[in-house]
């Protein structure tokens, strides 16, 4: 909890001070209190942070946008979860090279009504509680960033995280090799599943009554939400990276087709991936059988890892507690495939989200 | 030139691409290119961008939106100007604290409409030739970013500027003692005064017709719009580093009362500027006399570096080319004071610019 008490039109500073030192107490006391913070030599208040990176290891840099009407619906989310999600992305980038977060940086606009009562100063005091709730999971501090009012009554955010990794180690997209296994943690469409869900509830509920935001469910529900609450997978990067398990890894957030066709075109390979073989959520298994395919291929939001490991690798069935399922091979070549249960195979085209074009 | 063309609809990937290969070929054209790309190990195109910073550096990092309706009118700057801005900012903060830059991360979300047609497709292609320009300037390549489709018809934009300091030498805010004499680089008020000039020019031309973003002024007469064109103080900092001839320093962003008053809280100390000594733009002495020292006082956005020096210190009339001026000292306690030409006395509050709240 922050404790925000935010007056009307208090200024840039006082708001910046809230967020230092709401930050600085939920980082302070996680289990791994101060692995970032030992590299964050200065922090908020300075015109930079600077950072020293442990001896011999290189940064990492990552940045993602969270804008309403584009990335979340304040109707449908609760404030935590819009905070969680926002960090969530960027911990994810950190976690598919196989990186350990040092610092974050959240650029953040609000409308300005959202500081004039009670009620709406609530939404950010949930927001952060969100953000920082999950930003302590990982000991990562705010180490700056920038905040002011919303130029058009939607809160805008950017989250920029800081990492590091063994000079020269990190998992890269594009070291997979034809012939290497492929392999994803987790479950999958489950992210997808929820917004369908949400989707579903909205249109039936037409009320035309704002009732506030969406309630927050029970944290030991977290997993029963992944699109709510997504979890970085950043134990299973730095496992995969210190036992050298993977050739190239990539973080699932615009969906298994999209992602892999990334994969393999940076490491100049194509793949085939078997239908029957993908862990599905059980939120996706609730849906008919092709959408449930559907959403496990093309879902989007998973944050699961998707990688590659050479086939003489023995590949544990769990690395840091997270579910390793095979789902396939790279190949030679640039296609992608998808083979089902009974043997045909199809073309596996890119059919997560990209913005600026339609869906495919 | 970046040489855009995007067709409607095109996919973010492609946006990406362009943006890559614009940047890429912008900064490989510099005088002193390699300088920023030599550190980076891997820039766009995968999870996160890779920096190795220099052995034996610090690695600093800054984070500025530059969000329509907030920070620029499109009706007011031309798109070159809008580039240039967003970029300078960052850099300025690198500048104020003696740090190379080592890459920019551009998170840029853009009305969709500016896709649709040739002419707002242009507005997109100057404001990269402005952002490249810059970025050319001082070798920084562009290693990663985000991009998505405005939810408000409004070209929203955070920047990320990664840069590296000798450790434990970076310019700290903090640094000053009672007894340093302080310094400003270039001169105060330009950029207000040409803004206060812009919203004379728009109340005086309510003729309700488009008529398309402004002209961008010819190169050759940057100087003479230190708010188009504000050039981020990296040599000056470098050198006042290098040299040790600065205690504490800070960038002009809000104004000169106001981002005094913050170095004074961050080395525990007061400050007495001499009015007359201020170094005053040529923009500014066109005004009333005390309009003049408004601007140069509360103006902001001038982007040049205020810092503090041991009174011992022999201070070079200009440094890396850029005119240096004794404008007052650091003094015990926690006032900040005004002494005008007959000495008289008065308290200097700040009066910059300060987000969500009223100007003072």
């Amino acid at each position: 909890m922050l404790g925000l008490t935010m007056k009307k039109g208090m200024g840039e500073l006082a708001l910046i001070e809230r967020i230092r030192s709401g930050w600085a107490a939920g980082a302070g006391a996680a289990p791994s209190a101060g692995r970032g913070a030992r590299n964050l030599m200065l922090g908020i208040g300075d015109d930079c942070a600077i950072l020293r990176p442990p001896r011999g290891h290189e940064v990492l840099v990552t940045t993602d946008f969270t804008l309403e009407g584009r990335h979340f619906r304040r109707d449908w989310l609760p404030p935590e979860s819009v905070g969680h999600r926002a960090l969530a992305r960027g911990l994810s980038d950190l976690a598919a090279m196989g990186a350990r977060p040092l610092a974050a940086f959240l650029s953040l606009a609000l409308p300005v009504e959202m500081l004039a009562t009670a009620a709406s100063r609530r939404w950010v005091e949930r927001f952060f509680t969100g953000l920082i709730g999950l930003a302590k999971q990982f000991a990562v501090p705010l180490a700056g960033g920038d905040t002011c009012e919303s130029p058009c009554g939607l809160v805008l955010a950017d989250i920029v995280l800081v990492g590091s990794a063994p000079a020269g180690r990190a998992l890269r997209r594009s070291g997979g090799r034809a012939g290497d296994a492929l392999y994803v943690t987790g479950e999958l469409g489950g992210a997808a599943a929820e917004l369908a869900g949400m989707e579903r509830r909205a249109a039936g509920s037409k009320s035309g009554l704002k009732s506030g935001p969406p309630r927050m469910p029970a944290p030991s529900q977290a997993a029963a939400h992944p699109q709510m609450f997504p979890q970085p997978r950043i134990a299973v990067g730095l496992e995969l990276l210190r036992r050298r398990l993977a050739t190239a890894a990539i973080d699932l957030s615009d969906g298994l087709s999209t992602d892999l066709a990334h994969l393999c075109r940076e490491s100049s390979v194509g793949a085939e991936v078997s239908a029957g073989a993908l862990p599905i959520h059980p939120l996706a298994l609730h849906a008919a059988l092709d959408r449930t395919l559907d959403l496990a291929l093309h879902g989007g939001e998973d944050y699961e890892l998707l990688f590659a490991a050479p086939a003489t690798v023995r590949m544990p069935r769990s690395v840091a507690g997270v579910r390793i399922t095979r789902i396939g091979s790279l190949v030679r070549g640039k296609t992608v495939s998808l083979v089902d249960s009974s043997g045909r195979r199809g073309p596996l085209k890119p059919g997560g989200w990209e913005h600026f074009s339609e869906r495919h």
